[in-house]
């Protein structure tokens, strides 16, 4: 089980991504609000007791001065993925990125792209494909139907333009 | 009284320069190492007992992913002046002064420049002289002394280039 | 009382903010425009005459080349709190953050996120609130209903999302 | 067992910190080096065969326009722990930074700070230990030896200065 | 003959300008998709047969981390132009502009302004130019007419203000 | 007499304000366009001729990489004033401010800010204005109409906002 | 009369560039120390006595958030001359040149390129040989110079590398 | 046969280096100073003759605000490779990147990394090779070569580390 939290409501358009491609990969995940500042106590909750309630990783969303990834992480040893958001008090994304990405030795964060909590749940799915054959089977599926998808667009491109190399 | 926190012995040097302005200016001072990522409970404890252990302002200095600022400021109703560090693992300097700079609406911290822990004491010194007269008249003796320091380089300047103001 | 300052109108809907959320804890403001660049010697008088006035703090904002919030905390002993702004001449509000944050040693200015007005006006009340019992307990009372705001964000997000956490 | 890998010879004394905390964590690791862009076919070989040779987790580390990660993590199913290096050929290590980070949806890299590689080794350690109670218990006696070395330093800088919180 | 490739259909837009002037210039060339880490394999196949083939150039255009030029340039000894696009996953161009432009020594992308697939296939018909007179002189017609361009705007501007120079 | 010019007619409805305010105050001048990169010959015989035409001072704008105030500044010994636009194809504006304001020594260019053709415009004003007491008491005018721009300001906020200053 | 500033004695090695390049072409100067924010008072004296002084051009520099150019720009109609200097609290020289180059409308600042006293000189001279044959003719001189020393680098290139052009 | 510029004869030992790797490759060079801004009329003469003079490829290197390569491709429509070089009156490399890269449309420049000659001279040889199958075949034997060295590193490497892939 993936727990996915993230620091205000106004996340959930991009963190809900995470969530539905989990679904799609067949892993299974919990989604909730926690955020760093405003209720902290929560989250020194939400990350303690994340491992015995059966959690495997935790994916964390925030933007600007985005401390809810690193603190989580400060408080549990499962794997703790942070999504940088662009939210609407954030300095074009980099605030959210270096806050996330730059933890001190000792305290680790697996920082995806900005807005890139799809990536978050195809990063928790390999992390559990690696243990569980079922979870990678599907994720080289998944790699497929990538493939297929950008193979539909050559064709689609290929009736426009001259393509001697197909 | 004020309290100075650092993430790490590493940031001493900068930061006691906080606790030295202090002196001169006649507030009390505390000072000791808070990590937010390697001590959390320690953090959440500090923080939630300055108000009643008397403190008036928090002084929090940290670099890189620079956490603990922020956090303490979410677990207390006192002023917490940020001081972001240019640490070894920093890039610049900009991941310090994002992380600690652009906290969400609802948390405030009072941020000074990089490496600008002098200022945070001096900024610490101003919010207490607002309600106590001898400290702000120390202030103002300060800023006197400032200003003879600049007069005498004038002097010294003077003696090298032609100067038709003075 | 709090003084709050800004070098244009244009800058009035986000620095009112700030006198919205001072009014919400109880602590009275001021307000008007004080331009460095196209009014200095009104500047000069507005700090100068601050303290003898009965302000206790002073908000700044400004964008592009922001001088207002250093300039003032030059010429007065008061705390400045400096609120850039992204204003229509600024590169991605980084002039107004640094030409704010990167004062030089021997005059504070504390900073607060790029348009973070509401957020200067709580850090006022945070100030006033170490000598002020009132607004401290207004402040805690902010607190409690920020945590209330979020929960029930979170018992929204539950009916859409499973949560085995709360 | 991890499998690290790097752009260059140069980048080793950076990377083994990687596998120094892994052996200290009682985590298997091989390591080599694999230029994605001087041996592409190498790593092409390299990261179609990880799986099946029991790798369980890869973690690569490279500077500049730094490809590696990114490209290894196209070509397996397995987790991919980026570190981006501060190179001679960098500039201040953006380019490493973004270039591991910003991947594209569908193929996700986990980004540590720069030159983070100790951190890539416990973020290794830590999608280890979700499915390995051993390590985990590891990482658990890693987290209490650091609040060890915190006390440590507060016991130290407490001889130095006042303070009424320990 | 030059061979236009990119990471997604949704560069379409701007790469196609790499045709348009292609063909204005008499140069032959041929478009598709190739993606770095959609499709590795096929990228691998492009590259390697791309001299064979008869191609003369590669223009390659992608966003975000992008590793398709440089890539591409690691696999064959054709002179490889890239093309950093501001796709919507980009922080400002930026990552895009770095990914490609920092190559290690050794293997160089001629990288041309974020967007700039018109100046890309300007670039590729000047280095065949150097070779083939035709498509040289096809150049200087092309500046010619852009200085015909200058010279309209120019007697435009000059009905509505003073110009003593013309 | 000025001489306005600038890269290309999209520049125009930034620079025309430069005509704007010279005329405002009594400065007359001329404007064109002079590429720099489309047009070098116009931009040598521009700035070779400027001097001897009775041109005083040069005004250019451009955007993206800007080298027309550069290579204007060293083709004549008039001092050249640099506007760096926002142009369609610039990174946020950073290319055009770095491409005119970081020239070697030897060559200076009075760089205004980001879209800042207001106070080229201004900024040769003053120049003029050190040798001609007719503009420099415009100049004056100029200050004093701003400052009753401010003032009007500050009496239509009184009137919305409690102003115990004014 | 050039008059040259800079807010710490710190900025001399730097700013007395400024001089040096004035008296080598003929233009007399003083130099004395004013700082913005250490002596506000001193700084509104120096420039709104500088054009009854005799003053023709201001040279200011300063570091970090670089007040001092812009509020002299406010308090005088003569032309200044902003030179931003990397000192030891600068951000990599970015908060330096922002906080000068980035002027609302209304106040222009002359920029040069960060540390580039020796190009504000050589700006003031420009301003002044436009109104002064002597100093336009010194000037031209002075680019002669610069032509001669490339010349003789020219030659002793050539002596160990071919060269076909020359 | 190519031609080598820079700027300034302290750009030589950066810029020798694309001269050492096209001899090693078997590609004839010459190499001069020419400077954009000290001697723009020889900087025309050059790039107007280049063609003429035999000349398949320039390659310009320049700092700060490098206006060489572009304004060189606006003379001639002989490709010209860029090399931005990190000099001593740089911005981090920055100015140097931007002002060679974001060429607009019409004029294109093809860049390459921060101080990268060495990759300059290897994409002139590659626009070459396009047409010349000895040093097509040259290429070929330096991409077995740098293969050669990094077989080398790994052997070495793997002499310290467990390595079960090779």
């Amino acid at each position: 089980m993936v727990g996915i939290i993230m620091g205000s409501d106004s996340d959930l358009p991009i963190m809900k991504q995470a969530g539905e491609i989990l679904s799609e990969l067949g892993v299974e995940f919990e989604l909730t609000i926690v955020s760093a500042h405003r209720t902290p106590e929560r989250m020194f909750d939400y990350a303690k007791s994340a491992k015995e309630r059966g959690l495997k990783i935790i994916i964390a969303g925030a933007g600007g001065a985005a401390h809810l990834p690193g603190m989580v992480a400060s408080l549990t040893t499962l794997p703790v993925i942070g999504v940088p958001i662009k939210s609407s008090n954030s300095v074009d994304g980099w605030d959210s990125i270096l806050s996330i990405l730059q933890m001190p030795n000792g305290i680790p964060v697996a920082t995806v792209a900005l807005n890139g909590a799809k990536n978050a749940g195809l990063l928790a799915a390999r992390m559990i494909g690696s243990f569980d054959e079922k979870i990678s089977s599907n994720l080289t599926k998944y790699h497929i139907k990538m493939k297929g998808e950008v193979e539909a667009k050559i064709q689609k491109v290929k009736g426009e333009f001259r393509n001697e190399f197909d």
